[in-house]
């Protein structure tokens, strides 16, 4: 019984990895399309968003079974909880790749975004992209040093979220109300991303070493 | 044992209609505040966001202890998972209740919303605030006909939030980057409300019946 109750504790957990690696690459693909207009590209992330879809469901599904099946405690019980919250940021990490995706759709021929922010966003989508890897590393490793660096990533981002709304709000801001509206949403997109990029890294954070930390009250 | 258990489930069910309200008195004040331009009442509600956050902590803790100490089954183990994703999507309405202050604090001692696009405010700030409520009656009276009614508000609420991306759009459109940032991240705050809302009633509704809906995939 203990085996096979660990066995499904450890499904649980490959499943997160797997949702993790999905979430990756339609990152990978919706910044590619976003970067470079490429509309087929744009369309496989938001049927892949589908897929991620599903298996958090199915993950959720699962972990329900356990609690209802076999009464896990303490830590295992910790570890399930812990799985339901993750898969729902990570499905929230899929949704935010395919939003950005759907900018690129919308604009397509063009890119979303005007020459002087490329680099801005070039650097945005690196980091989410970072983060996103770190994420799902941090699941399979449980290395500490990742959150601490996850962390990091995301303090830049927020940076360089604010310095958008600057550059929106200065006077030789010439763009289209459409284009800034997309700047806007896709600067926020790209944030939000790590935030939740942040609260996975907390939740194993949590699980490793049973402390969670003040900020964890804003989740 | 039995007893205590029952009383511990329903302290649970009281515990989220103490946030439902409070986010309901929230989002009352962001709108006030947000139409306005009352700055002091933007204050309140980011200061009175924080409990919010607290409460959900609080009730996720004792979820979380019922889970281990009593090993809920069927229907009561549904009901406890149920509330740990409802308490979340109560706390996210809370956090945009405060992004719609926050945007209000930023404008004061104007308004947020140009004179053109006013009545459609006024209408997503009718309909969410009637979600709001909505949900709060719904987790009292588990009256089924709210969940139609809720998926109807926030149906309306996607249109109005498609209008003003149109507007932004028109030609006609001479507002400042600033304003239009403002106008559209607004509207997908009320937007993302409303998501949040239905996502709450499809959870009770699925207590409830015990059947969930396709688009429940989409959460």
């Amino acid at each position: 019984m203990r085996k096979v109750f660990q066995a499904e504790l450890h499904q649980i957990g490959e499943g997160l990895i797997e949702i993790s690696q999905l979430v990756t690459e339609g990152t990978e693909n919706a910044i590619c399309a976003f970067q470079g207009a490429d509309i087929e590209l744009a369309q496989d992330v938001i049927a892949a968003d589908a897929r991620i879809d599903f298996l958090q469901n199915d993950l959720d599904e699962r972990a329900i079974d356990i609690l209802a099946l076999q009464g896990p405690v303490a830590s295992d019980l910790r570890m399930i909880v812990g799985s339901l919250r993750m898969s729902a940021s990570l499905e929230r990490m899929g949704d935010l790749a395919r939003h950005i995706a759907q900018l690129a759709r919308l604009r397509y021929p063009l890119t979303v975004i005007p020459a002087q922010l490329t680099l801005t966003f070039n650097e945005l989508a690196r980091l989410d992209l970072k983060i996103a890897r770190q994420v799902g590393e941090l699941l399979q490793t449980r290395d500490m040093a990742l959150v601490a660096e996850i962390q990091t990533a995301k303090s830049s981002i927020s940076e360089l979220h604010r310095s958008v709304f600057h550059a929106i709000a200065a006077p030789q801001w010439q763009e289209s109300p459409a284009t800034t509206v997309d700047v806007a949403l896709a600067s926020r997109y790209f944030e939000r991303f790590s935030d939740h990029g942040v609260s996975v890294s907390r939740k194993v954070a949590y699980l490793v070493t049973g402390q969670w930390q003040p900020e964890d009250f804003v989740l």
